[in-house]
Protein backbone atom coordinates (compact mmCIF):
# COMPACT_ATOMS: atom_id res chain seq x y z
CA UNK A 1 0.00 0.00 0.00
CA UNK A 2 1.46 3.37 -1.21
CA UNK A 3 1.14 5.91 1.34
CA UNK A 4 -0.44 8.97 -0.47
CA UNK A 5 -1.50 10.16 2.56
CA UNK A 6 2.07 10.61 3.73
CA UNK A 7 3.47 12.18 0.40
CA UNK A 8 3.04 15.65 0.49
CA UNK A 9 4.38 17.22 -3.14
CA UNK A 10 3.56 16.04 -5.92
CA UNK A 11 6.59 15.75 -8.14
CA UNK A 12 7.66 15.15 -11.54
CA UNK A 13 8.33 11.20 -9.83
CA UNK A 14 4.96 10.89 -9.01
CA UNK A 15 3.31 7.85 -9.37
CA UNK A 16 -0.40 9.37 -9.30
CA UNK A 17 1.13 12.20 -11.65
CA UNK A 18 2.67 9.68 -14.07
CA UNK A 19 -0.56 7.34 -14.20
CA UNK A 20 -2.72 10.51 -14.50
CA UNK A 21 -0.48 11.47 -17.92
CA UNK A 22 -1.50 8.16 -18.96
CA UNK A 23 -5.26 8.02 -18.74
CA UNK A 24 -6.76 11.80 -18.28
CA UNK A 25 -9.03 12.66 -21.01
CA UNK A 26 -12.52 12.31 -21.16
CA UNK A 27 -13.54 8.75 -22.46
CA UNK A 28 -9.57 7.16 -21.92
CA UNK A 29 -10.35 4.90 -19.15
CA UNK A 30 -13.58 3.66 -20.94
CA UNK A 31 -11.42 3.12 -24.42
CA UNK A 32 -9.34 0.95 -21.63
CA UNK A 33 -11.90 -0.69 -19.79
CA UNK A 34 -13.84 -2.08 -23.34
CA UNK A 35 -10.22 -3.72 -23.92
CA UNK A 36 -9.79 -5.40 -20.88
CA UNK A 37 -11.72 -8.83 -21.50
CA UNK A 38 -10.23 -9.20 -25.07
CA UNK A 39 -8.94 -7.29 -27.91
CA UNK A 40 -11.22 -5.20 -30.59
CA UNK A 41 -11.92 -3.40 -33.79
CA UNK A 42 -12.42 0.14 -34.15
CA UNK A 43 -16.01 -0.60 -35.05
CA UNK A 44 -16.50 -2.93 -31.79
CA UNK A 45 -15.37 -0.29 -29.53
CA UNK A 46 -17.15 2.49 -31.63
CA UNK A 47 -20.26 0.68 -30.99
CA UNK A 48 -19.87 0.06 -27.27
CA UNK A 49 -19.33 3.56 -26.29
CA UNK A 50 -22.08 5.43 -27.00
CA UNK A 51 -21.59 9.06 -27.83
CA UNK A 52 -18.16 8.80 -28.46
CA UNK A 53 -16.99 11.08 -31.50
CA UNK A 54 -15.29 9.45 -34.39
CA UNK A 55 -12.41 11.71 -34.13
CA UNK A 56 -12.07 11.86 -30.27
CA UNK A 57 -11.77 7.59 -30.71
CA UNK A 58 -9.14 7.98 -33.10
CA UNK A 59 -7.31 10.50 -31.01
CA UNK A 60 -7.57 8.53 -27.84
CA UNK A 61 -6.50 5.03 -29.45
CA UNK A 62 -3.14 6.94 -30.96
CA UNK A 63 -2.89 8.39 -27.65
CA UNK A 64 -3.18 5.01 -25.70
CA UNK A 65 -0.80 3.64 -28.79
CA UNK A 66 2.01 6.23 -28.37
CA UNK A 67 2.05 5.74 -24.90
CA UNK A 68 2.44 1.99 -25.32
CA UNK A 69 -0.89 1.08 -23.94
CA UNK A 70 -2.42 -0.74 -26.35
CA UNK A 71 -1.49 -2.47 -29.96
CA UNK A 72 -2.50 -1.31 -32.79
CA UNK A 73 -2.81 -4.59 -35.39
CA UNK A 74 -4.09 -3.60 -39.21
CA UNK A 75 -5.47 -6.88 -41.53
CA UNK A 76 -4.99 -6.57 -45.07
CA UNK A 77 -8.72 -7.83 -45.13
CA UNK A 78 -11.26 -5.62 -48.00
CA UNK A 79 -11.92 -3.00 -46.54
CA UNK A 80 -8.62 -2.87 -43.97
CA UNK A 81 -9.36 -4.19 -40.55
CA UNK A 82 -7.70 -2.40 -37.50
CA UNK A 83 -7.79 -4.70 -34.43
CA UNK A 84 -6.64 -3.15 -31.15
CA UNK A 85 -5.22 -4.74 -28.25
CA UNK A 86 -4.13 -3.98 -24.69
CA UNK A 87 0.12 -4.46 -23.95
CA UNK A 88 0.95 -6.41 -20.96
CA UNK A 89 1.34 -2.89 -19.52
CA UNK A 90 -1.78 -1.72 -20.67
CA UNK A 91 -2.95 -4.98 -18.95
CA UNK A 92 -1.72 -3.69 -15.60
CA UNK A 93 -4.53 -0.76 -15.79
CA UNK A 94 -6.99 -3.29 -14.64
CA UNK A 95 -6.35 -2.59 -10.90
CA UNK A 96 -7.19 1.41 -11.70
CA UNK A 97 -10.08 0.17 -13.28
CA UNK A 98 -11.10 -2.20 -10.51
CA UNK A 99 -10.34 0.99 -8.02
CA UNK A 100 -13.01 2.95 -10.42
CA UNK A 101 -15.42 0.58 -10.35
CA UNK A 102 -15.36 -0.28 -6.66
CA UNK A 103 -15.97 3.17 -6.04
CA UNK A 104 -18.71 3.37 -9.16
CA UNK A 105 -20.81 0.56 -7.48
CA UNK A 106 -20.66 2.93 -4.13
CA UNK A 107 -21.66 6.24 -5.77
CA UNK A 108 -24.37 4.33 -7.40
CA UNK A 109 -25.70 2.93 -3.86
CA UNK A 110 -25.75 6.09 -1.94
CA UNK A 111 -26.83 8.74 -5.38
CA UNK A 112 -29.41 5.67 -6.28
CA UNK B 1 -13.42 -7.81 -6.85
CA UNK B 2 -16.24 -6.53 -9.48
CA UNK B 3 -15.04 -8.40 -12.44
CA UNK B 4 -14.70 -5.61 -15.53
CA UNK B 5 -13.67 -8.63 -17.67
CA UNK B 6 -16.94 -9.89 -17.65
CA UNK B 7 -18.79 -6.81 -18.37
CA UNK B 8 -19.10 -6.46 -21.89
CA UNK B 9 -21.68 -3.19 -22.28
CA UNK B 10 -20.65 -0.08 -20.49
CA UNK B 11 -24.00 1.40 -20.15
CA UNK B 12 -25.32 4.35 -17.61
CA UNK B 13 -25.44 2.27 -15.00
CA UNK B 14 -22.07 1.46 -15.44
CA UNK B 15 -19.36 2.14 -12.41
CA UNK B 16 -16.12 2.80 -14.12
CA UNK B 17 -18.18 5.07 -16.08
CA UNK B 18 -20.05 6.90 -13.00
CA UNK B 19 -16.34 7.25 -11.82
CA UNK B 20 -14.66 8.43 -14.39
CA UNK B 21 -17.15 11.31 -15.28
CA UNK B 22 -16.09 12.39 -11.87
CA UNK B 23 -12.62 12.42 -12.09
CA UNK B 24 -11.39 12.91 -15.81
CA UNK B 25 -10.23 16.00 -16.82
CA UNK B 26 -6.42 17.41 -16.26
CA UNK B 27 -5.23 17.34 -13.38
CA UNK B 28 -8.49 16.46 -11.08
CA UNK B 29 -7.05 13.32 -10.07
CA UNK B 30 -3.36 15.49 -8.65
CA UNK B 31 -5.94 18.27 -7.10
CA UNK B 32 -7.67 15.09 -4.71
CA UNK B 33 -4.15 13.63 -4.32
CA UNK B 34 -3.50 16.97 -2.37
CA UNK B 35 -6.40 17.07 -0.42
CA UNK B 36 -6.09 13.52 0.93
CA UNK B 37 -3.65 14.10 3.69
CA UNK B 38 -5.29 17.03 4.85
CA UNK B 39 -7.76 20.11 3.42
CA UNK B 40 -5.82 22.99 2.03
CA UNK B 41 -6.19 26.34 1.22
CA UNK B 42 -6.60 27.69 -2.69
CA UNK B 43 -2.72 29.03 -2.37
CA UNK B 44 -1.48 25.90 -1.13
CA UNK B 45 -2.72 24.10 -3.71
CA UNK B 46 -1.55 26.07 -6.78
CA UNK B 47 1.76 25.78 -5.25
CA UNK B 48 1.88 22.02 -4.83
CA UNK B 49 0.64 21.78 -8.42
CA UNK B 50 3.51 23.63 -10.27
CA UNK B 51 1.93 24.25 -14.04
CA UNK B 52 -1.62 24.29 -13.25
CA UNK B 53 -3.40 27.88 -14.32
CA UNK B 54 -5.45 29.38 -11.64
CA UNK B 55 -8.28 29.11 -14.02
CA UNK B 56 -7.95 25.45 -14.72
CA UNK B 57 -7.41 24.92 -10.99
CA UNK B 58 -10.72 27.25 -10.26
CA UNK B 59 -12.63 25.41 -12.31
CA UNK B 60 -11.45 21.91 -11.14
CA UNK B 61 -12.60 22.56 -7.63
CA UNK B 62 -15.90 23.80 -9.17
CA UNK B 63 -16.64 20.63 -10.96
CA UNK B 64 -15.43 18.71 -7.57
CA UNK B 65 -17.42 20.95 -5.64
CA UNK B 66 -20.63 20.38 -7.72
CA UNK B 67 -20.13 16.63 -8.15
CA UNK B 68 -19.64 16.86 -3.51
CA UNK B 69 -16.42 15.32 -3.84
CA UNK B 70 -15.02 18.38 -1.84
CA UNK B 71 -16.81 21.09 0.62
CA UNK B 72 -15.10 24.81 0.28
CA UNK B 73 -15.04 26.91 3.10
CA UNK B 74 -14.95 31.23 3.28
CA UNK B 75 -13.69 32.45 6.13
CA UNK B 76 -14.14 36.23 6.71
CA UNK B 77 -10.75 37.03 7.15
CA UNK B 78 -9.41 40.39 5.65
CA UNK B 79 -8.61 38.99 2.40
CA UNK B 80 -10.92 36.22 2.76
CA UNK B 81 -9.48 32.85 3.05
CA UNK B 82 -10.65 29.54 0.93
CA UNK B 83 -10.49 26.12 2.16
CA UNK B 84 -11.17 23.12 0.22
CA UNK B 85 -11.87 19.43 2.29
CA UNK B 86 -12.77 16.14 0.64
CA UNK B 87 -16.06 15.23 1.83
CA UNK B 88 -16.82 11.86 3.23
CA UNK B 89 -17.65 10.51 -0.87
CA UNK B 90 -14.40 11.99 -1.96
CA UNK B 91 -12.40 10.26 0.74
CA UNK B 92 -13.67 6.90 -0.93
CA UNK B 93 -11.73 8.16 -4.08
CA UNK B 94 -8.58 7.09 -1.92
CA UNK B 95 -8.80 3.64 -3.31
CA UNK B 96 -8.58 5.26 -6.80
CA UNK B 97 -5.36 7.14 -6.47
CA UNK B 98 -3.68 4.29 -4.47
CA UNK B 99 -4.71 2.23 -7.55
CA UNK B 100 -3.08 4.78 -9.73
CA UNK B 101 0.11 5.00 -7.83
CA UNK B 102 0.93 1.66 -7.35
CA UNK B 103 0.92 1.55 -11.19
CA UNK B 104 2.83 4.46 -11.44
CA UNK B 105 5.31 3.29 -9.51
CA UNK B 106 5.68 0.62 -11.90
CA UNK B 107 5.83 2.54 -14.39
CA UNK B 108 8.91 4.14 -13.02
CA UNK B 109 10.25 1.02 -12.92
CA UNK B 110 10.04 0.00 -16.57
CA UNK B 111 10.96 3.21 -18.31
CA UNK B 112 13.15 4.03 -15.29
Amino acid sequence: MVTLRKIETCNEECPVKKTAELIEGKWTTLVIRELLPNKKRYSEIKRALTGISPKVLSSRLRLLEERQIITRTVYPTIPPTTEYELTDLGKKLEIVLEAMAKFGVELNSILG
